[in-house]
């Protein structure tokens, strides 16, 4: 057997994939996400990109960092730089109860898991529920992120309506009713309460307390994932689905959005049987979290005014929001319609009728304007009218501008459409029943 | 829905799991590990424990990592607290392959994936090849945090007996063609060739080539995992499977030995195709890998002299092992035998004839030392008369006193053995068979 060379590593091996066949049955459902596709070109400076998630962490006081985090090495870097424990550092879960009081959740520090952000606890949870063809029934639309991991451990999405309130309790009553006619088994309910993951909308307070009847009557767990809960515009944040159930919710959390993503600090709070599992699953896919970065974000609460940088966070995403949404009253033709976000990161516009958000983009871009389409937000094919605006990283003026960029593309397909119809058009045609229609 | 309060949560939380019946089947091969369950125990000051295999990080110098963090911090603060790539840091995966060149292997950053410590990339892969009911070949007996990945993927193991010298290629053949004779489907050989954990050998030169052979003839993917490769005791580290073969080797590394664990640092090396499906799978289970993480490991690579530092350890290990040898020469019965490590933290120890490990453990507990039990690196029962045997942690005096105790434990053992026989003893005359009892 002889020394292969790198360059003929490189020849052989980007040719062909000759473990094709050798794959498990999920890692067919494992693609490139839309929104990942468009990354490359949504960073080129000269677009602006309304297209990612990002927070706008510019703000941070990387002195206060800097200095909490040489602290840490000095006084404790030889635990900071270990093993740690599984289940997460245990000054950090007091401190994720802490944080959590402040939507009316009571819970105590053992029930909590750190997770590598809280895309790992969506992965965890999956992990430990659903087996191949369980069902999982989300809203319409959708986190990419979720529909990617339950694609992963082929799982099947049922969707259930939303409106400008939040997951529509009828649409969830009638998708477990039809599920359950159909044979199948639902694992659980995965919902973002506030400040939805595309959808900018937020359950309403009647609404929660009626979905939550729904699910203990259906006896379906709840999966509450709650990363924008701290950055809404009113003056209280939105009372957590767990604060009023304990045993039938699971709550995920994330530091990302009030502090900084690059730690990758999320948490899952569970009922204590489930949590156990939870730990069990986290040592068998990382040992343990890890300790540095759980400890960098537990100093950093410990040492500022964590609650103070939050509502800076929430002003600047205002102002943010704002631009938005103002840009698209003044120039968008008045077809379109649009969600009006009470918090968050996103807007979910709704194009007028013939058009597709996902034909459209290539033009977009040319345009120098990027955004998700509203079908990576769909398990089924749907959304193809309708675009995720994510307004979290442009400033206030690049916003006006990518709005004017893209009512610019909008009207020349207007044009188009008028002149020509969908007729042959590539991807027009399909999607437009879709609910998120009903969103506006 | 009344508001529940934390005291009311604990009590209805604690007593029984009313999710028993929904896990998936997965779950049910998640269960606690016999190192987890010792190490409450183990970590009490006064016992010896050679159970862990936490390394020895005291000799990092904290100065140097904390300049190196808050420089960071403040030059890329923006940058390392954001999200990053899927695939893990660019700048990182290049030095990645500057460490691996070390080993003789040639590689293009554009196939390293980086991943949550080198547990995560066993995840990853087992997630992207196996179904339930394939099988990895392991060697026996092998790492426990690999066995528990294989149990959460429903994957069944088949063992391959190890010598002194490493895995017995004919025991390979034969678990090969016996586990084909029975219809089943092997994704993979899982494969510690250097400083083996928990078994303590390296596999030879010679029979690193025969490996290789063996498995590309029978056209079976090799997983090599390697985490303490630079931790050998000799002049030079052993040369990797994935210096010889490219295409058919998919090498696993890690920081957690050679800077420190706490950071979850780890990487696998892959053929591109399969590459491409691990980035995947990162993304579905993480987004991406922590920044901050990658960026001190690479800060810390950059600025400082890591290998002098690997020397150091090396240094250090190496007086460790040998105060175990040593004592183990002087103390133990002539009717024990154990490995004789060239690298890494482990000894593997077998017991005289009708002792066992995992029975005799609450005993040892009792005088003050902890193992971990030989059953814990068997997916099949095996192992019971010996016992992983960890140098890296404690310091030479204690290793001593740790052997002194533990042969007092053995021989009222063998005394009581003497008198009694073993019948009646509970665990007693599971796992005679073992192949390991071949390793000494």
């Amino acid at each position: 057997m002889s020394e292969t060379g790198p360059g003929q590593v490189r020849r052989s091996s980007t040719r062909l994939d000759s473990y094709v066949d050798r794959y498990a049955a999920r890692t067919q459902g494992m693609t490139a996400s839309e929104i990942r596709a468009l990354f490359s070109v949504a960073s080129r400076p000269e677009v602006v990109s309304l297209a990612g998630g990002m927070p706008n962490i510019s703000g941070l006081p990387l002195d206060v960092v800097g200095k909490a985090v040489s602290t840490l090495v000095r006084d404790h870097g030889a635990v900071a730089m270990q093993y740690g424990s599984g289940q997460g550092d245990p000054r950090l879960r007091e401190q994720i109860c802490d944080v959590m009081r402040l939507e009316g959740v009571e819970a105590h520090p053992d029930d909590v898991v750190v997770t590598v952000g809280s895309q790992q606890a969506v992965d965890l949870v999956t992990r430990i529920f659903c087996d191949p063809g369980d069902v999982v029934i989300c809203e319409a639309p959708s986190y990419v992120g979720a529909l990617g991991v339950f694609r992963a451990y082929e799982v099947d999405v049922v969707h259930a309506e939303m409106d400008r309130h939040g997951l529509v309790p009828d649409a969830l009553r009638q998708a477990i009713a039809a599920t359950r006619a159909a044979g199948k088994r639902i694992k659980f309910l995965y919902t973002i309460p506030n400040y939805h993951n595309p959808a900018g909308v937020s359950l309403s307070p009647e609404r929660r307390a009626e979905v939550l009847e729904i699910c203990r009557e259906a006896d379906i767990l709840i999966l509450e994932d709650n990363p924008y809960g701290l950055l809404g515009f009113g003056d209280e944040p939105h009372r957590a689905l767990r604060a009023d159930e304990a045993e039938g919710v699971i709550y995920l959390g994330s530091f990302s959005k009030t502090f900084a993503p690059g730690f990758r600090v999320g948490w899952a709070l569970a009922p204590h049987a489930v949590r156990e599992k939870l730990v069990l699953a986290q040592e068998s896919a990382t040992l343990c979290p890890p300790s540095f970065s759980q400890m960098v974000v537990s100093a950093y609460l410990e040492s500022h005014d964590w609650q103070g940088q939050v509502k800076e966070f929430r002003e600047m995403y205002r102002e943010r929001r704002d631009a938005l949404l103002e840009a698209l009253e003044d120039m968008m033709p008045p077809t379109a319609s649009w969600t009006v976000p009470d918090g968050g990161f996103y807007v979910w516009l709704t194009l007028p009728e013939g058009l597709d958000a996902k034909a459209m983009l290539p033009r977009a871009v040319t345009a120098r304007v990027a955004y998700v389409p509203g079908t990576a937000f769909y398990a089924d094919g749907f959304g193809a009218r309708s675009m995720r605006l994510s307004y979290c990283y442009p400033t206030p003026e690049r916003i006006r501008e990518g709005v004017r960029r893209l009512v610019g593309v909008i009207e020349e397909e207007l044009e188009l459409h008028q002149t020509f119809g969908t007729a042959g058009r590539p991807g027009v045609g399909r999607g437009y029943e879709s609910p998120n229609t009903d969103l506006t």
